[in-house]
């Protein structure tokens, strides 16, 4: 059999890159299917098992505006305060770094998010929109100030024209973040088109030391696969929830993701753990729905925002999938 | 942003390839999950949708023995009568090209195969393991004897030695087979080894006229991405399922398939509403499990047959993962 080796694939698949760290966003993005109302037994259960996995990065949840998310409405993880954090993880004495995301025009980073010195938070981890770049520059030289980690996710780009894209990302590589991150918000990408944003993005930060990540959404069945697409071209920084939790068809799974790494610091079975005691609890008793289903499908294939289908499921006639079709294929 | 375009892959993202057909498996590959009862509403359903989505072809069943498989335990689907047959599909006066699947030292092939001049079935697809293939190429001449074009699954070749391999793909080209499916039967590959093997069998095949065909299972998430993988090197033939149906972890699903070709033929609505009307039934009701789930993924990670896990989720205590991935690390 032929052995064709992808010229531009960083490592081989026997060995190991060091660099490569894996991020869980399970209680980030999975809150986005309840409003972050997670109790704080599932939340530990979740810490345990990245620290037990060997995990190098967990995403407590959001730094955004309670203005904007009441606390009466939203969870803790919605605003991830210092108490809430330290109820959690106490001065978290492991391994694992702690990470916070805050949306762009959502956040009141400037009064919410703490100096370093007084947080249990490692890096701050930005989301925007591209036409949010002012906003969301800011936020990395707010918090690069304060002393932490900052990292940018540059979301829908599958929306976003080529030349706009190239200037976003030179601001990035001229900006403090340590990493921008390849975001298929919409679970829209092929891997023709990962393989252009991350070769884009390498090319582009090349000699900056920062490094590309990969946030791949399930919409396709593609989120894993687009991850390994990422990762085998020099991708280091990926990010992957367990059970693949996450709003609408869910994220690249964790499980999947340890299982393909060769780094020895991995270990699996936490994973399996927290999945049979504390994950399967919230989908087979109804209480959360996420992963692949027809209307997720159609508006991945749509390169449109999950809200329409998210909305059919929570409808009284969830399960109207070609009333869905015609409606989301008659909008183009 | 770059375009790095692989310079093995044939044809490019927005044209399509006319030579690219599509066989539908759901009857066929779903049928392991139930012992190929389904009623004859759920075959013809199956039928409906696939001529009028158009898919090139559909498998019906199985043309396996029944003196090995009893026909008061197991549907009339594992034996593919010819009354049966017609009796969903008439003369099957549509552009649909029927098929069955017969397996090596499993069907009375000589006896139960009839001249295609008296079958409605137009290809038997011979499925056959490499220790096999003595019995297989003879299944092969039989059904090219009497009269129907002829294809070859040669199984679980995660578990063969290269040598051994090469050896089996030189007789497929001397045989009157038109096609050899890369089969990954235990969802074990990665897009690396689907390359591998893909570029293999075509260096293999080629000048003699004969296709390369995909056949994934999703143990891993990534039976859609690997066959995608193959199609772009240019494999010719397609597996799928309705919604991903099939045995352990299932398939490569038909409906996401269907919105990647661009070939205009497609139409992804007839699936949707397949899917809606007697799919979801199956899986709402509890009637049929599959999908991803921890312990397919285990037994894909392993290159082992999804047996045991099948046996765990059909036991008292299907979630016991945990205890499944001591037992099956520990045989390792």
């Amino acid at each position: 059999m032929e052995h064709a080796k992808n010229e531009q694939a960083k490592g081989t698949w026997v060995t190991y890159r060091p660099e490569i760290t894996v991020l869980d966003c399970t209680i980030r993005d999975g809150g986005l299917i309840n409003d972050h109302q997670f109790d704080d037994g599932f939340v530990k259960a979740v810490y345990d098992a990245c620290v037990a996995a060997g995990i190098d990065y967990m995403e407590m949840g959001y730094k955004n505006s309670k203005r904007l998310f009441a606390p009466d409405q939203y969870g803790n993880w919605k605003h991830c305060s210092e108490d809430d954090l330290r109820r959690i993880v106490g001065d978290n004495p492991t391994n694992l770094k702690l990470t916070a995301m805050a949306d762009a025009e959502k956040s009141d980073y400037h009064t919410d998010i703490l100096p370093k010195s007084e947080s249990v938070l490692d890096v701050i981890r930005v989301a925007t929109y591209i036409h949010q770049m002012p906003t969301a520059l800011d936020m990395v030289k707010d918090a690069h100030d304060k002393g932490y980690e900052v990292t940018l996710n540059l979301m829908a780009v599958t929306s976003v024209q080529e030349g706009a894209l190239a200037e976003a990302v030179e601001q990035v590589a001229a900006s403090p973040a340590s990493a921008l991150y390849v975001v298929d918000s919409f679970g829209t990408l092929y891997s023709e088109t990962v393989r252009d944003l991350t070769l884009g993005y390498l090319k582009a930060l090349e000699g900056t030391g920062k490094d590309v990540g990969m946030h791949m959404h399930n919409n396709q069945q593609l989120a894993y696969a687009n991850t390994i697409e990422g990762l085998i071209l020099g991708a280091n920084r990926l990010d992957a929830t367990i059970n693949g939790m996450g709003r609408g068809a869910g994220n690249c799974p964790l499980e999947l993701l340890i299982g393909f790494l060769k780094n020895p610091k991995f270990r699996l079975r936490p994973v399996v753990e927290c999945i049979q005691d504390h994950v399967l609890p919230l989908l087979n008793g109804d209480k959360m729905e996420w992963g692949y289903m027809i209307p997720y499908m159609i508006t991945g294939m749509l390169n449109q925002h999950p809200r329409p289908a998210m909305k059919l499921r929570g409808s009284d006639n969830p399960d109207a999938f070609v009333q869905f079709y015609d409606e989301m294929f008659e909008e183009e």
